[in-house]
Formats: structure tokens, sequence, C-alpha cells
């Protein structure tokens, strides 16, 4: 029986368009009515609870899956994360077990996955990193002349790492005016359309990483919108980078996609214009063909693929770890904003709109950037023969500055 | 009694020039023969331990002391602190307890003191941030627009904290060459002499904190030296700020000397040249009459004061979270290299060699970088009346690149 054609007796999961088919079996923590936020798969609209699975002895995890974060989990390695995605398949297979303690995904709160270690954010489409540079440096110096040669990175604050469904705080700050800062809610609101990965194995401190180890050591990916307030960060970033512009929160998606079920769509990714240095060369695609894009009040504002992107994650990781740095389970790594080249490709208002000069429309208005009330929500998948691999929502909401 | 007359029965912490008299009592974890790591007091040359402290029901913790780290013990907030602080007091002076459980210090092996949440390095120095602009960016744009306005900072990696003794293992990474990054060991591998503050008290995300709150959170201080590869610097920092080059390694002291012991070394900072934002401006001093310094295998380089800074730490905690980001137990603000104007005042060879082109003297040879081999240590201590407040050693030894 091949991949495609596996269905499973959670009906739901198997219709034309969800976006947890068994072929997918996405890790989250979820917590009905009083009960502790526990670990679970979504199968179709249901929640397996993984925990009680293991209370009954049908699958074996050393006890985490009763934690309410993955971590402990992950941290028992790539044995084990495939070992339970075979039990997994077995159990939620049209001949498995319709037993099973599942819950519904609707009656579920979904919480935050993991407990996020540290969150480090790369910069790695090329449009979007020239489309940012022009605007905040000019064509002429838009692309750094490293960008091609390495996987740029700033490390990001993983307390402010929240999950889909949390509100957002307009952010307060030092703006620049005209005869010196001014104290103001940021007016330059603006989301950041990205792929996170999840590290799900240790390295130690002065261990350099190949690309294949790195890509070894990725657990799976969620949705993840880096919000960022553009004149916060205009006034602030030069010499060491974007700090509180980055700090008001960073939203993820509830449900860990692994990499397992994405590894049919692996695809190349943008076109090199020059070789890399070894330790960054990969000996095959380190990409997905997988469709991303983000919504605004419901309304679809961009669509575009994750394969635009010029360095994977595994690229990424393995650079994080070049000189020496330790790396560890529940290391977040985002992809940097995935934009395609045409306006409704890309992945922040900031360069849809060319730095709020031209205004989109949104609901019969003309928008430059994020308002008050709004909602945004960023969506992931990848097409399979007859099934889809999703992400679910990534939603997010902005409520009024407190000044 | 005043605080300067205080005397130990510990007979060493009495000895002029003893960096942990009574008045200092830093907090650390340390660990004899194979016993698990536990809380302990430095007094004199002798640890006390805390945990031995609690199991005879001398002291009470909840039980925090036992444990390997001591961010449980701070978790608990400044009324505990203060009480135990007062309770050490009395069980050390010469009217106190002769049977405690002390051990000799040169018994111990120091362990790191937290664990480290997250590590954010600042930049307030002037003369630092002046003099490593001119060598990055030229005069004309050395010291950035806002620098007078905001505690400029970035997100630095948590994983590569670790305890003075530790060896630095020389990094590999891209640095510039005349046709493109080359792959290079660093040749410009270089220190910085900061002062590091921990976070003792939570913040909820969207919270801001005024600067007298800031002051409240921070438990206490250690020395930190920020590794920092120079040439890997040059080529990766534009425009997200450092990464690979300040990801080698970051030392910190073991024992954390607490905000009351420095208390009454509190000093004015650096002079303003214009106001600040009324979410920065402080009521009193923040800064600390502290001579801190470094050395190069046992050569005094530079001796400055931490009271050249021009934002302190309570400054820096207030900003990092002026955007809503929430702060945690644990976390570790980097002052930023601590320099004076003048050249033997310097916490980086990078301004003591400007650049590499103005050796130094080591051992009767001519130095501009950190060789292999080479050990740094950084020292800090607050001259009271008979007694001094200090940090004890910071060291670290470069080991060879491995290619």
């Amino acid at each position: 029986m091949t991949d495609q054609a596996l269905r499973s007796w959670v009906a739901a999961a198997n219709e034309p368009g969800c976006d947890f088919p068994i072929q997918n079996l996405p890790y989250g923590v979820f917590s009905v009515a009083d009960q502790q936020p526990r670990c679970g798969v979504a199968i179709g609209d249901m929640i397996l609870d993984l925990a009680a699975c293991e209370a009954r002895g049908l699958i074996d995890a050393k006890g985490s899956f009763a934690r309410p974060v993955l971590n402990d989990f992950i941290e028992q390695g790539r044995a084990v994360w495939d070992r339970t995605r075979a039990r997994l398949t077995a159990l939620l297979a049209e001949d498995g077990d319709r037993g099973l303690p599942l819950v519904q995904m609707a009656d579920a709160t979904l919480h935050l996955p993991i407990r996020v270690t540290e969150f480090t954010d790369f910069y790695a489409s090329r449009n979007h990193a020239f489309n940012v540079g022009v605007l905040f440096r000019g064509p002429e110096n838009a692309l750094p002349p490293q960008w091609t040669h390495m996987p740029i990175g700033y490390n990001g604050r993983a307390s402010s790492v929240v999950v889909s469904g949390t509100s957002i705080r307009r952010p307060m700050g030092q703006v620049k005016g005209d005869y010196g800062p001014l104290w103001s809610a940021s007016r330059r609101l603006d989301l950041e359309l990205e792929l996170g990965a999840i590290v799900g194995a240790n390295s130690r401190m002065g261990q350099r990483i190949s690309v294949e180890e790195a890509e070894d050591m990725i657990f799976g990916y969620v949705l993840l919108n880096d919000w960022s307030a553009r004149d916060i960060q205009a006034w602030e970033y030069q010499p060491l980078g974007p700090f509180q512009a980055k700090a008001l929160g960073t939203t993820i998606s509830p449900w860990i996609v692994t990499q397992a079920a994405l590894e049919p769509f692996r695809s190349p990714g943008a076109e090199r214009t020059n070789p890399l240095l070894p330790y960054l060369q990969e000996q095959r695609p380190g990409f997905y063909d997988l469709v991303m894009g983000w919504t605004m009040n419901g309304q679809t504002m961009a669509r575009t693929n994750y394969n635009v992107m010029y360095y994977s994650s595994a690229q990424q990781l393995a650079h994080h770890a070049v000189s020496g740095c330790p790396m560890r389970v529940g290391d977040l790594l985002g992809s940097g904003t995935v934009s395609g080249p045409a306006p409704d490709q890309t992945g922040a208002l900031l360069e849809m709109t060319q730095g709020g000069k031209l205004p989109v429309e949104v609901a019969g208005q003309p928008r430059t950037f994020i308002e008050d009330g709004d909602q945004i929500g960023l969506f992931g998948y990848a097409e399979g023969d007859g099934y889809r691999i999703g992400f679910g929502p990534c939603t997010g909401t902005i409520l009024p500055a407190q000044e």
C-alpha cells in the first residue's frame, strides 16, 4: 500500500483539503476543560490523546506525553520519533484501533507545543532581503555582500514566542522624529510569514554540524509570524540588529508537522548565484514544495512557496553551530520571511506596500500596515496525491497600545 | 555597629584585600569530590554549604539550595533574598555559629551558578561604542544616532554561557577575503570586559517596567567576558547584528555578588549629553563605583571603572521590556564592554590596539589579538572602608581551532 492510498478510520481525516490526514500526524499540546495540558496528535477534526494512549499501554514514550510540552518526547531522538510515527499510523489506519482516546479538536485548547529553548530568526528569502534592503538602505546597498555566502540570522527572544490565537499588544517605543526620538505607539506594525524549524537534538559546545547532521537534528516545522514594528526597527537596528522591534511577540502554529510528513515534498530552493563554502553545501535539496501565505481579517493577501528560499533550515542550523555554539532540543529557527518576487507573493506588508507608499486594499479600504483589531492568519500546506499536509491556523489579533 | 566594622569568625574573610568578607556573601554553585552540585556562599577562603545549612534547619529556602542552580532560590523574591542575607550575616558574624558546614574553596569545583534563561548583551560604554564605531564604520558614523537615546543591545546565545575556568575553542568561520569569503580560523580573537546583571523576577508579556521596578528585579551581578571573533564579526554583522562572532562562548564568574552587597558603592555614571525619554529616566544613580579590569597571562592590561557607563543595568532592563517582551528569572544582561577613555582603560583588544594597528606588549612580545594558549582573566571589586567586595576570578584559556 502506498502512502497516498492510506486512509484513517477517523472519517474527517480522509476528506479533501483536510490539514490532518493520516499522512500528517503532527504533534501538539492540548487540554480539555480543566485537565492538565498533555501531548496529542491531530487526526482529521480530532486529537488523539497520547498521554491516555501511553497510560493504556498502546504506545511507549517514557511517560513524556503526560508533560505539558513536547521537549521530553523530542529529546528521545529520531529512532523514537520513527517508531512512534509507525505505531500511530498503525493505530489510526482503517484497520486500526477504533477504541482510541480521541477528543474533538473543537473542544480543546491548544497550547504552545514546546518550551522554546532559544529562538533564532534568519533572513533567507532573496526577494525579501532585497526588497527590505532597498527600503532601509537604498538599492545600491540592498543585498548585503555576505548574503549569498551565509545564512544571515540573529538571536531573537524565546520568552515572547506564543501560540496561535494569543492576542498581540501594539508596542510603545522609540521612533525617529525630526528633532530626536519620539515616544510613540508603533505606527508601522507588520507581520512576517515564516516557517519555524524545531531542533530535536543537542550538540556540544565547540562541535560543528554538517548540513546532513543538521537535517537529522530537525524534528519538525511550524508556521511562524515574527511580528515586527518597522518604525521602532528603523531607529534601533544599527549596528547590533533588531531588538525591541521584534520583541512584542512571535506567533507559532500549535501543530508541529514532522520532517517525516514533509519528506515526499522535498524540493530544490532558489537558484544559487555562487558556490557555497563546503560547510554549507548540501547533498540533496533541503527545501519543500510547500504553499505558504497569509490573510488579513480572512482575506487572502499573499500566496507563495517555501521553495523560493535560498537557505534551508538544515543549512541555517549548520551555520548556527559553525563557531561552536551548542544547539539544544527546543531551539526554534525562523526561516526568515518567505516572499516570492511579486507583490501578492510577499510575506510582509513592508514589502507589499513598498514601505507604506503603495497601499493595498483590504475589505474595500486602503491599507499600509496593521491596524488595531486586525487579525493576521498564516497558512501552509503541501499538496499530495489525494491528501494535503497542512499546518492548521496560525493567527493573532492586534490589541491597541497601552500608553 | 556599622557595616564596615562587621567581621566574621572565618579568619580569612577579615584579611585586607579578601574578595569575600562578610559584607559580600556572594552566591554560587559548587561540588566537592563526587557530591551533587549545590548552592553555597563564599566567605573568606571557604564556602558555606547552604544545602547542608537548610538540611540542619539553620536556614529556610524551600529546599532550593539543594538544586544545582540558583534559579529556584532567586525566584522566591526580594523578601527571601533580604531575609536570607540577614540570616547568613548573623550566622557568619564573629558571634555566629562556629559549627557551620564549611568547605575549603580550594577543594571545590565551581559550576555555572544559574541556568541562563536568555542572554542579552548591551553596548553602554560611550568610549567603547565610539572607538569600535570608528574601526568598523569610520569616525563620522562612529556613534550611532540613537546611542545617546537608548541602550542599544542584542540578544545573545544563552547556551554558550560558561563558568570561569572553561576553555574556549578558537572558532572557525567565514571571514572576508579579497575575492569572496574565506574559511578560516579567527585571527582576530578578542575579549570584552563586562558586568553581567542577573534578572531575579519575571514580568508579563505586554508589561512595561519602570527603571525603579527594573532595579528591584535585579538579583545580582557577575563578571562577564563576551569573547568576540572580530574578523567573523566584521563580515557577518550587517544588517542583523553580531551572530556567530559572539557564539563561541561567554564566560561568567562563578560568584553572584548581590545588589545588596554593592549598595554602599552606588555612583553616578557618565555625564548625559541629552535628556532621556521618561521611561529611561532614573530617580537615583544606578551605577557602582566598581574597579574593573583584565589580565592576559597574569599581566594587568587595563583597569577602569563600571561608573564610566552611560546606561545602568536597570535602564537596560526597562528598555528590554519596553515593547512588551517578558523578562524571566535567570535572564543575563551584559553591560557592554566597560572602557574608559585611555588605551590602558579599554575592555577589548580591538580598542586597545586600534584594530590591530598598534600592538601592545605582553611578556616582552608585541601583541594585537589573543593567541592560542593565552589566558584572559577579568577582575572587579569595590573598595569599602576596611573591606573589599570582590567577584573572584573570571578566566578562560583559548584552545587552538579545530579545522
